[in-house]
């Protein structure tokens, strides 16, 4: 086993380099559009765990893409993932009024500008992405939305939130909750880890490899969600916790119990890494990303 | 001047070779996500003016663009557009009942699912787009999708609403008005207008006469908008009317008066349709819009 990269540095300097882009990007108008600005502000400059960003990051270093514009895809990726908690956050969907240990946006603003700071990150994204600046090859930027929007969509992210709706009191089995997180939290980190292939023009079987650990490594990450919600601290998760049990939604820690649930979040991360077969010191953070994914406490 | 065209016919026809398009491209799933699929059909199959689809088709016409490409932007303009209604007429945004002569998203289902299927709208827009379908040249398609979601984000579509929500009380003066309106449906009409000019490749001086033409003629659409507003029966719109008075918004009629509003927007048609000037026939259905635009009476 390879000496284990401290992660928690590498996320730290990677949501710095994140937040000064937004911070950049995002300046406040002098204009009605303030509030919106400042809201947009709110849900994505300095919180979060960064995750999907170093993904990105990880997965273009495989192929060596110039850093700049693997930050920009980055930014693009944590632009939906946060759209989606703001209006995951709203009373009509979770009720949620803490996140990421700060008042949720609909409680520090109001709901109306909650709904339309998600929909403004969800354009930012696509702009981000759509321009020069995020590669060359038109090509290249063309794929790279087709892509996001599929992971998001209602046959990505949107879907599975959908499903998550329809969970509540269903008590969906095993397949059906495991198909539910593939899409409601899978998809977006299938894209983050495919990010640096497409950018780098990986060969097909490359990319195929990649989708596979990322596969592995988002059923994982969600296990260890679900342990952390039975098991956390909601002061160190800086959100609500217990609340799926509360629900009658099914989890996997309810349908397989904390021990199986466990062992199964392990023998994905084995998995996970084991698609990185092939694959030499460059994806050493990739492998990182895995271990931590079921060490992390919050 | 030149023989009108029948606009209603074209409108209607545009109409169902787009909801044919949806209704394929919307296929209801046999899994928890048939709620969303159901709700973004209700949403956006069978039902608005088309006027958006209308203004691609006849700008893609002047460039001699494949039909069946001029509709898939078509459609995603239309998606953009229905996603915004569905989330302005939730409760914490304008709270409509009605829309389009049925109940709105959020009646019909239920407040959750009418966020998921904005959300999903918007990234079907992208993927229509982004897709190969779109146009042979991905240079095309990245630029497509850059000019929509610059469209409809916060310097665009989503900055307009924000400023729609500050305008509540707040009495804006023309200028402050005029810019809202740019934002808030001028955005989208302007790329509706650019679109050909983006898809038939046309050099810089045609692109920029189809955006003034689209300016003046949001900017005409929205006055007749103001001017229904006030004199329409809301059944024959099918939405509720006269909202914006009694929240102290701003209107063009509120501000210039209906006389000299309705002078405005005649003005406004005028130098629309002067935008056209050196295009031949081939424009006609363009300035047949532009006539249009001031005569509907829903």
């Amino acid at each position: 086993m390879r000496a284990s990269i401290a992660l928690k540095p590498v996320l730290d300097a990677i949501g710095e380099q994140i937040d000064a882009r937004f911070d950049r990007l995002l300046q406040v108008p002098e204009d009605p559009r303030a509030r919106l600005y400042e809201a947009m502000r709110h849900a994505i400059i300095g919180g979060g765990k960064r995750m999907r960003p170093l993904l990105v990051v990880a997965s273009c270093d495989l192929f060596h893409v110039d850093r700049e514009r693997a930050l920009r895809v980055a930014m693009a990726i944590e632009a939906v993932h946060c759209y989606s908690l703001v209006h995951d956050d709203l009373p009509c969907m979770d009720d949620d009024d803490l996140r990421r240990g700060k008042p949720t946006v609909h409680k520090a603003f109001d709901e109306a500008t909650a709904v339309l700071t998600g929909d403004a990150l969800y354009a930012i994204a696509f702009e981000l992405l759509a321009d020069e600046a995020a590669h060359e090859d038109p090509f290249v930027r063309a794929e790279l939305v087709l892509e996001l929007a599929r992971a998001s969509g209602p046959s990505g992210m949107a879907g599975g939130q959908a499903m998550d709706l329809a969970a509540e009191g269903a008590r969906f089995d095993l397949p059906t909750t495991t198909r539910l997180q593939q899409l409601k939290t899978g998809a977006l980190i299938g894209f983050s880890c495919e990010a640096g292939a497409i950018m780098g023009k990986a060969a097909p079987p490359i990319r195929m490899k990649l989708k596979g650990y990322a596969r592995d490594l988002g059923l994982a990450f969600q296990i260890a969600d679900d342990l952390l919600d039975v098991e956390g601290d909601p002061e160190a998760a800086g959100k609500a916790l217990r609340k799926d049990e509360a629900r009658g939604k099914s989890t996997f820690v309810s349908l397989l119990g904390v021990e199986r649930a466990r062992a199964q979040a392990e023998m994905l991360i084995d998995q996970a890494i084991g698609h990185l077969h092939g694959f030499g010191a460059e994806a050493d953070l990739l492998r990182a990303v895995a271990r931590f994914a079921i060490e992390r406490d919050h």
